[in-house]
């Protein structure tokens, strides 16, 4: 095993309830690198179900694979609420899936300012169809492995969540 | 901690040497699924070599993300050399940086043939500059978990080769 229990155990319920729900999956990490992506395809399947991830670590990949207008980066920086629903709309506009989710963070150790401090973490999830994107901010504690651990352990909560409300 | 210390420990040695060197990475994973990118990205300061990662999972997202043409897949498959080659040259025609690994395989349990067996791994690095792509066909044992480890470890360590023999 590659990852963690805990994020190979969460990752393991999300197959379970996309493959329940058949929806399609499509990622794009920021701060949290990749981990979301190898958690899940750790999973024996997984394909059934991811499509694609991105890891835009630079704001021109952000720009490039995503879309993401420079200007949002500048009004707003590379973390932050708009930049999160910017990387999710874009990433649903490109990819042929049901669902995505995009993560922007500081997970430490530099980086970090009063307003915007090591831990931050903007997840957004994109539904196709659904009227909004689901917007959370999260100040994770912990170094670097916790914070971006946490995000990518909320990460895939918010999709269980999404997920569980189908009726 | 989210990755094994195997893992970190490579990615560790993998950013000292770009550092030194001067060089940009950008990563394209199939089957290790964004493990190698997760492994590079959670040693601080990773920001300054990674430019971006690609899980393109489904041979959809091989052709949007990486102009790898759709001929191959017919005629030699989505785990084959030429894939791999054509990932890891599709990535560097795309991405500003020096150096690009790309990686296909079948990390199984299911998927294997007679002819293309689980473990099966091709990996090829992209520098710019350079006149050919190196490539490698691997056929790992052990289970799911292994054989995506060791395609992980081996990818870094074709990087650390290459950088070894800058003057």
């Amino acid at each position: 095993m590659s990852v963690s229990p805990e994020l190979r155990e969460r990752a393991r319920a999300v197959l379970e309830r996309c493959r329940g729900a058949g929806v399609k999956l499509a990622l794009a990490e920021a701060s949290t690198g990749g981990l979301i992506s190898a958690s899940l395809t750790e999973v024996p399947g997984a394909s059934a179900v991811v499509e694609r991830a991105l890891v835009p670590y630079s704001n021109e990949s952000k720009e490039q694979l995503l879309g993401v207008s420079p200007s949002l980066f500048l009004a707003h920086g590379a973390v932050s609420a708009e930049v999160a629903q910017a990387m999710a709309e874009g990433l649903l506009a490109r990819a042929p899936v049901e669902l995505v989710l995009a993560e922007t963070g500081i997970a430490g150790p530099g980086g970090g300012t009063p307003a915007k401090p090591v831990g931050l973490v903007f997840l957004a999830l994109a539904r196709r169809g659904a009227a909004s994107v689901v917007l959370e901010r999260h100040v994770f504690p912990g170094d670097r492995g916790s914070v971006r651990q946490s995000a990518a352990l909320r990460g895939m909560e918010l999709i269980l969540d999404q997920l569980g409300e189908t009726p």
